[in-house]
């Protein structure tokens, strides 16, 4: 076979892996028999000596076939996944997969639950009182067969190659590297067994692809391995420079989503919802144009259909449907505490790192440090004013929502996350554009 | 103090380190507190992005003070070590110690044994009958202040960060970097204790580094080092693209070092050992210029005195000094088979692999290929035709000395190392040039 010392040179003098020495690698590693300081100078070569595009893709498949593939053949209908990389306030799956079914598309999503900044939408749905997000596969595929929606935990045995590999990464500096990304995050969705799959690229100071650039090449990297998989792929690059919405913290973010899904949620977070809605419903071929596809979604919220969705989802997961109706069925925070601006000369937001206010969100409880901490899905924060928003005196700029646990510590993050000018300053968009 | 992944991501981003960030590190990961994984991956970032001179610095002390650092204060006058980056038949340390000791200089020589193609100076003593390696401290002093020359094993915990850096780098394909390299040998030259550093820089194909370019950034480096380290340190860059003299193998090399202390040494050899003794002597400050010298060396070779300090280190050490007039003293290998050109064509040495004649007679028994491998000191290859040597019929090209080991694998070596052509071949010089 081969010896991964003449690899790792290979890799670091720029020549390209064969699909066979990609494998080797892969299946060796999570055999352990090849050991994590062989892969890490390895992962530094291909920091330095990018992948190229079929390379990424051999990594994917390796990596795919490092673990369980998830068969959705028994889902009837044209099964799609939605990703998103990650931001802050992100409840987007909670308002498009309902859209989307409610459109005929099947989502049978297993999603992951949160750590650091960002919250996981398994969290998030677990505010609902009762929701389960535990089945058993017979459960979630007669689910999305009956209603065509299903929002569960991932217990499968996915690409363990990539989850030995990602914490590699992790201490090893090797994070940011466009084919380990792309191949990391394609790698789990191909593994999910959807046909087609959407994905929302963020891009900017609150997400992780700092720049537009490096996240289109991400983007048409991802794109890329979906084609070469066999499997329609979109990635649309998408604003993160401040929270998405106003909503962070589980169960403020699922009102939020509810709000969206009655029409009244905020004007970024809804545009962002049509723009992936529409995508899915474009890629499952439900409509014949992007135009066409963005009025079914529009129709789907105002007439209610969506929302049923979301409604009958909760059902069927044990959650308690009334929220919809009756946030006061939420476990409720015990001290609210209002950010008022109280100066005398009007003010524009310039810009709200968003990094800030999550990890805001996480000191109140909101979210975890390390994977064993518990989660309050009754705190968070709400940003009642965005980028471009003029501020005069008196008004509210964001609430906290909190049950006595480092409140002070949040609301001073809060205060650093807010920059304010006295100059007028213009809406950032919300989509960039779509990679196909 | 410091986070190791932000130091891997500082250099990956090709910032310079600071001297605390590099003792951290060295510090660390001789306590076992830095894993390999991450090492792994900052010696890979560093291949890419290269030491600075100041880092290169920074890191040669570091390691120098991970261990012992032998005081050679104890001997009378100027104490220089010379140092070989390897190759084959590279018995230079038994002709340049007896000739500059001979002419004043002190020679504390601490030496390594052979791994691989080159042999060890240590293992080519040992052939002599008798001959210890091993002695106290207080014996080693005392030889070197009554006849100026020892030649010892190696005792001392010298550099442990570099030992176990280097077997870190030897599988993780991060051999190859200029600081890295220049900071290893220096570190183990500097704990050695000699007040100046005379380093024989080998290039060529049976070398380490291969091109003259690379060879002389490597030699620079090791030259500011030892400035920046206040000892007087220079660099010979010398030809290794064919086996250095005619001698390969343990009882063999001495024998041609003690004809080359006789004046009848190889035309190749004699010169590198009169460049490498002439830049001790001069370094020493015993002569003025290189050319006196070179004149200072030579009469020390033509007046006996060289050959005297051979045989008195012999007798110092428990060796027989009567194999330097009678070489069948020698343990003598069994079986002497003749390479001899059989053809009617005249032809001139093209080109001989020397890495191909070391690996020869590894195979015959005269070098080891693990650690515990015992050595044959009578079996080697004495090639007698070189580079640009013309070869008619019946003219013998080489001698295998073998005991029955592997005769055929190696006479096999022995014929693909030997390129012929019937044009006339220039010889290559064997100095190139001296770095200061």
């Amino acid at each position: 076979m081969f010896r991964i010392v003449d690899l790792i040179i290979k890799k670091r003098n720029n020549e390209e892996f064969t699909n066979e020495e990609i494998k080797f690698i892969i299946d060796e590693y999570v055999q352990g028999n090849i050991p994590d300081y062989q892969m890490s100078a390895l992962l530094m070569a291909i920091y330095f000596n990018p992948l190229t595009e079929k390379e990424t893709l051999d990594l994917t498949m390796a990596m795919l076939k490092s673990g369980d593939e998830i068969d959705l053949s028994s889902i009837n209908g044209i099964k799609v996944d939605k990703h998103s990389t990650g931001g802050v306030g992100d409840k987007t799956s909670l308002v498009v997969a309902p859209i989307a079914s409610a459109l005929g598309v099947k989502l049978a999503k297993m999603s992951g639950r949160g750590l650091g900044h960002s919250g996981g939408t398994l969290d998030k749905l677990e505010s609902i009182p009762g929701f389960k997000i535990e089945m058993s596969s017979t459960d979630f595929f007669k689910q999305v067969n009956e209603i065509g929606l299903a929002i569960i935990g991932q217990s499968a045995n996915i690409t363990p190659a990539d989850k030995k590999l990602y914490a590699l990464r992790d201490v090893t500096g090797t994070i940011e590297s466009k084919g380990l990304i792309a191949s990391s995050i394609m790698s789990k969705k191909l593994a999910s067994g959807a046909d087609h799959i959407v994905l929302d690229v963020k891009v900017g100071s609150g997400a992780f692809m700092k720049d537009l650039k490096t996240a289109k090449e991400l983007a048409l990297a991802m794109v890329q391995i979906g084609k070469g998989a066999k499997r329609d792929t979109v990635a649309t690059l998408t604003n993160m420079d401040q929270p998405l919405g106003c909503a962070v913290g589980n169960s403020l973010e699922v009102i939020e989503a509810i709000e969206t899904l009655k029409g009244k949620g905020p004007e970024d977070f809804t545009t962002l919802c049509v723009e992936l809605a529409a995508e899915i419903v474009l890629v499952s071929k439900i409509a014949n144009n992007i135009d066409e596809a963005r009025r079914l979604v529009i129709d789907t919220i105002e007439n209610g259909k969506a929302l049923d969705k979301l409604r009958q989802m909760i059902i069927y997961q044990g959650g308690n449907p009334e929220v919809i109706n009756d946030y006061s069925l939420f476990k409720q925070a015990e001290e609210v505490c209002e950010l008022v601006y109280e100066n005398d000369e009007e003010m524009y937001v310039d810009s709200i790192d968003a990094l800030k206010v999550g990890q805001a969100s996480v000191l109140l409880g909101a979210g975890r440090t390390t994977k064993e901490d518990e989660i309050d899905h009754s705190v968070g924060i709400l940003v009642h004013k965005k980028i471009g928003d003029k501020v005069i005196k008196g008004d509210k700029i964001a609430t906290i929502y909190s049950n006595g646990t480092k409140t002070n510590e949040a609301l001073e993050l809060l205060l650093e996350a807010y920059v304010l000018t006295n100059k007028e300053v213009e809406k950032p968009i919300i989509i960039y554009e779509t990679v196909r």
